[in-house]
């Protein structure tokens, strides 16, 4: 089903940016360059993909300022052309219409109130006191726990859970099986058994929050778990009680952060990686895939704690010698003791 | 909304510990220093925190033994204040209550059971053979599967999956997107391609377990999957097929434990461990986040393989030498024995 | 409740092999050694285990080549004795019969298309322009979103989303909590902001193929996520945009695969892998439990980066020397210079 076409005049009309070539081209969808036709606008951010452009059907590229005399195909012009690229697929690509109004099978407590606009989807539930703002879309089989609010212009796929009392901004999206408010893991050691600690905070989310399938984010144990405005999670996430999370910090899938960790502002977070409980990450830290970050960063930069793979045969050699890395540092220093002695 | 308040007497008449200070002092709620009102009690359970009570609104304290001469506001004193927290905690913050019967949308075959006092969520399945125990909830979009049985006393919080024929003790926790009971990973090689081995053993859950959101059990190859008494799980845990968990062990978020493991009694696991399978864990192990546990562990202690982080930079030159550890050991050597020759 | 039993002759007759001792005896389910009964038949596939042969009451047993003339009783002597216990036991044990036909209480929209046979259980929510193929069952609570197209002969168990326009092939299981299709982790930078890239590909899931629960699937940004025939993946595996993963390879439980991976045919990665995006895996890699990998591996074999555990004593000695390996490798050459100098 194509939808509307824009020429590339009206694009840039839209978004900024310059056309050079011929700029009445109309596009409809955004392609790859391996896989577009002559109605797709595809791009360039990556110079070495250059060769690509000769052999694709694209009606239409978008490049970077650097790029833009180097093709004669019809083109735009950008300073930032993949964010470009997002701004025009999103103009193609909108989030998908949901018909507003309850549908039958859903279940909304009387004590609910939802906004003009509001669509819930069937067999999804919706308990007392829950508050839902306009144009939100709350999915197939979703269940809003009592006292939830959600502001407007929400989407949450179907199957999404939000516990009791948690607060959810304005054009957040989740994630089918994400899972906002379950209890944090608090437990108090008695006698050889755990006691349960009641987890009486709740689970904030700000503005423009996106949060991925499966991922499950705690209700804080006394005071709030807060993901502050903007921030992205993929899949797979587990962020526990009373962390907090920066605005517009970014953070891959299957990474865990622990119990009241604080993490900065405009952070990038790399798949897998875990965070320790109660320590402090500043603004604009980026840590690779797969680290273990065991205490506070208290200045931006990049942190890694990845192991090489290698060949099993390789690994089981060197493997060994991880267990003997003291042994092996004290019989270096004997060594050059040893000569320093000698040389006296 | 305010609960029940409690004077301090009243608390230590349930509770145990003893009052020092005005006795009278009514507290309803349990807050952290920083936020706490008149109306809170707050609680001290770590003596570095103690400059921070001076600042605290909190009507009452609960402090431990040391700790009980050291301030002057009303207090109780504990042998294990955070344990004593807990139970006050407990007190002012039940369980959510729910309305007993069978919302009109949920589905209850008819060959299912339901004892006294049961709760079924909107929209909730329950098949047939099903039993459910006195009081038990089960919240909105659960699936029961056939012949299930939950005991008395259970939560479930809403979209909660258990499969057919798994048994669950009393008094169990189960937070939403968990899954209880899919099949295990059973693969026969055969020509390249994988068959299916069915697995046809259940999930055994005993008394008092709670198990976090999105963890995932899986049915037995043959055999049961048995999680004891008292064992705590986090979110995101994978427990795959004839696993044992021993009773009392709490283990954290997104921790791996492959099939046929038996883990011990009294265990604690951190956060993004990975157990091998068919391995033995004894009683009182600590296992530290991050860390994967390779072969059986027949004693008590506290294992751990977790690489240490460094800024990227630094790790880059250490990562490389990671490869060459053999040749390293191999280096060393020689240089010892040439030095021993010298010296003969 | 004990199904339909069968003579050894009537098991080879179906699945070959060879019958030694009493061909007459009937059996009807598969069992441990330890725990089989005299109507079980069990199997020994490791000659390890030969001596709990002499204990078990079982009634018959499956065994390789090589230990057919080592006992007495009933037994089917099979070339790949896993295989053919995986085979039986799929003869005793046959998925779950659901009947046919829609639960009152599900949700078919009038433009989905459902073949012959199809069941549709409590709850679950097919939407407009879905296509389900004979005799698959969609479990309850499920959720299949617009346009998603599903094969004949599948399983969904209770609980599954599928997002719109997904395209599932034959005979494909889906465990409770799996989620396919939900929008890959596309962002693009601006100014300090992340732009969401709308994900406008697919995910298709070719023939036989079984995904464990609470795994995820995201589909493409532009073009779509390739599941091909015969791949088996545990629980909780995260599968980026535009990964691709080859025919019957199979996939252990918490790994995760970063975006545009291509992983090849008859792999095995072992749990709590990490694969970097945008690289590619040859055919036949086997990748340990624990591992990263960073870059692409164009040869078959098998690739490791685990870090062994040790008592955390000696961990503490020696993680502290992971952070000195560069100087350790440094001193070391210059203690070997030393010795060379002096020698020359």
């Amino acid at each position: 089903m194509p939808g509307a076409s824009y020429s590339l005049t009206e694009l840039v009309q839209r978004f900024g940016g310059e056309v050079r070539g011929d700029a009445q081209v109309r596009v409809s969808q955004i392609a790859s360059l391996s896989s577009a036709q002559p109605h797709h606008i595809s791009f360039l951010s990556n110079p070495k993909y250059r060769s690509q452009v000769a052999q694709s059907a694209a009606g239409a590229l978008i490049v970077g300022r650097d790029l833009g005399d180097q093709f004669e195909c019809p083109r735009i012009v950008a300073d930032n052309p993949y964010a470009y690229f997002a701004r025009v697929s999103g103009l193609f690509n909108p989030p998908p219409a949901a018909e507003p109004g309850v549908h039958a099978s859903a279940v909304v407590h009387p004590g609910a109130t939802l906004a003009p606009g509001v669509s819930v989807g069937a067999n999804a539930v919706i308990e007392r006191g829950v508050l839902i703002g306009a144009n939100s879309v709350i999915g197939a089989g979703c269940v809003i726990g009592p006292d939830a609010h959600i502001g407007a212009d929400c989407l949450l796929y179907a199957n999404v859970t939000v516990y009791h009392a948690c607060e959810i901004g304005e054009r957040v999206i989740l994630h089918s099986g994400c899972v906002i408010g379950a209890d944090g893991f608090g437990l108090a050691p008695d006698q050889g058994k755990w006691l349960k600690i009641p987890q009486i905070g709740r689970v904030v989310i700000e503005n423009d929050v996106e949060i991925g399938a499966n991922t499950t984010i705690d209700r804080g144990a006394l005071d709030d778990t807060v993901i502050e405005t903007g921030v992205k999670l993929d899949n797979q996430i587990q962020v526990a009680h009373n962390v907090r999370i920066g605005a517009h910090t970014a953070i891959a899938a299957c990474t865990g952060i622990a119990g009241s960790a604080r993490i900065g502002a405009h952070c990038t977070i790399g798949g897998a990686a875990m965070i320790f409980g109660h320590i402090e990450i500043a603004d604009h830290v980026n840590i690779s895939t797969n680290t273990l970050i065991t205490k506070s960063l208290p200045k931006p930069g990049t942190y890694t704690s990845a192991l090489p793979f290698s060949e099993h045969s390789e690994w089981l050699k060197n493997a060994v010698q991880m267990r003997h890395l003291d042994s092996l540092a004290k019989r270096l220093r004997a060594l050059e003791k040893k000569l320093e002695d000698g040389e006296k």
